[in-house]
């Protein structure tokens, strides 16, 4: 299904949209054995089968093995997503599929950690908190009555106030919403260093990768955390921790560079084509979203990224068949949001908002996961 | 109706879901005399005239008189559930079908409060107040103009202020957002002393359920309450009565056993199935419902429950046909809760959340007691 949404994609893309989605893609890291020709026959022809509709577009790009391995590389993974995402069953309790709390919002945005929180819920959460500044709390909370919202942020006593709920979460995103006032950044500090000791996984966006940024050490080789910078935050942080933020031509050694050089913390690069890396393995999510870039669109993916985590971690081995649980997390939130920004676009063009991309995670998450 | 429902339900499951959902049902302790052969067996052919698209499906079970007698018990049930809906007229003034008030919502929870008195609302009930703290109240009526919203639970005379309202209201319902503060906690006890005095019944829930477990005298003896704890606060509740939570294989007789020991006020254990007691008869409500545990679904029970228990004392025993009106009317809730959630999780699956199921109230409603 997924396979052939992204062929569907190639083909739309040569008669008349941006030729570039699945373009000059190269071999995942990961994949020392180059697969087998007979493979990427036989991948090849069964989108020929399903898009016939369209096969110049198909067999102009039959020849390229690098995008039949780029693709089949993100439909074995999208597999192994499908594993490990907990069935819904009769017997189970509230909280059980998922606690997740979003730590921001403050003077100026609240928008950002209702998108998260809302997108963890319609992933399939159960619950979703968000922590954030005393003025922010009432405006967040009128949002929806789904969310439990904490006005803490900013107060002395905010990073014993988080922790008193932390062992009641499964994971942790901070950022979205968050800002740059300095007290707040202090606590956030502190929320993290205590979700560290107690080996919750985070999910770090926006300006909460401006804060790792700044003191890097505080993610350092934390394997349970997942850092999601887009275009400029990537910038900074490579500056910040490599020194060298490199010359921009090869996005997966970029990627692969940083995340190494932070002790493998998985680093998700959002673009054209998310990138994503442990320090070993890389992988690229060619999922079509669309050309739209509305604010509010990575809060989907940090937020959808929690549940994910959490979902992958307790999945185990058996079921994640060897990946590494934050990779596969990162290529199912990353494709999940693609789908749901391609959805949103068919029907609402460049008037899509974020708000739009949120009512499609259900039909979304359906298409990709449960068919 | 209804028990089409649940016998489709059967058949869906063993088609590829979960096939727990009816499996295992003893027999309903009040009914001492077993069911007559021949009755099961015209529920079973009627079971397959309506769902002849499964017939193996049901003649699987068509042999486990367990299920069938709890699947009539059940619609037995709720044919007088249908019997207390008190009819619409237009002789009828604002306020005879219901006024119903939530005591719950502080500076964590305001989504719980407002979801019970909106449920109560759909219900059929006719004005709905929520008695909040100061700051939740704007958020609350922030979400619906429907609702009447008092900022008074944390004043110093927060009993006094609830109090005066007591004459006007017809049912309470006491814990939905309610939170742990020992101020709110120590109003409440007031309030509920309050209320036991005017004879009004109560329906408690989630952290007013906790305030029960540190002192079950103050709902001791009173056959006007209703508790609807889930799993943990079952728990919590056992330990704290009977000082033995058991080991929960008899779930049927572990409700039984504190509805007993609290001298007969019913309780709700909500589960895979609920399991409902007055000390005396245990009920099993075997609706279908979905495997979604999303935050919010039991305000959604309580504030249905509210109407349903007023109504249910009111109609009267020519009525109710000699059964409990607070079992009735706790059937009646759980069905109509489980409805809402099969219908929300038929259009958004793994998507749904409480607000879903609330826009489903409406009809669920009049599929299960007014057809």
């Amino acid at each position: 299904m997924a396979v052939g949404r992204v062929w569907a994609a190639a083909g739309a893309r040569r008669r008349g949209k941006s030729d570039t989605g699945l373009a000059g893609m190269a071999l995942p890291a990961g994949s020392g054995a180059p697969l087998a020709g007979a493979a990427a026959v036989a991948l090849l022809s069964a989108a020929l089968v399903l898009y016939a509709r369209s096969p110049d577009a198909v067999l102009q790009r039959a020849f390229s093995l690098h995008k039949a391995h780029s693709i089949m590389d993100m439909e074995n993974k999208l597999q192994l997503v499908r594993n490990i995402i907990p069935p819904l069953t009769s017997q189970k309790h509230k909280g059980q599929d998922g606690r997740i709390g979003v730590v921001g919002g403050c003077q100026e945005y609240t928008g950002a950690p209702y998108f998260a929180a809302i997108s963890a819920l319609k992933v399939g959460a159960d619950l979703s908190h968000v922590f954030c500044t005393r003025e922010a709390a009432p405006v967040i909370k009128s949002y929806s009555p789904e969310l439990i919202v904490h006005p803490v942020l900013d107060s002395p006593s905010a990073v014993r106030d988080v922790e008193e709920w932390l062992p009641r979460l499964h994971a942790l995103v901070v950022g979205p919403g968050l800002g740059r006032d300095d007290t707040l950044l202090e606590n956030v500090k502190g929320i993290l260093e205590a979700s560290k000791a107690r080996d919750i996984p985070v999910v770090i966006d926006a300006d909460g990768l401006w804060l790792i940024a700044r003191h890097p050490a505080l993610i350092q080789g934390y394997r349970k955390a997942v850092l999601t910078p887009n275009h400029v935050e990537f910038g900074r942080l490579s500056e910040a921790v490599l020194r060298d933020p490199g010359d921009g031509s090869d996005h997966r050694e970029a990627v692969r560079r940083l995340s190494r050089a932070l002790g493998n913390v998985t680093v998700v690069q959002k673009g054209e084509r998310d990138v994503i890396s442990d320090g070993e393995q890389v992988l690229e999510c060619v999922q079509e979203g669309s050309g739209r870039r509305c604010g509010g669109q990575g809060d989907l993916l940090s937020g959808a990224l929690g549940v994910l985590v959490h979902w992958a971690l307790r999945a185990g081995p058996e079921k994640t068949n060897g990946s590494s649980p934050l990779l596969l997390a990162a290529m199912g939130a990353c494709s999940l949001t693609r789908q749901c920004s391609w959805q949103a676009f068919q029907k609402h063009g460049r008037s899509t908002t974020t708000t739009d991309m949120i009512a499609e995670v259900g039909p979304a998450f359906r298409s990709l996961f449960e068919t």
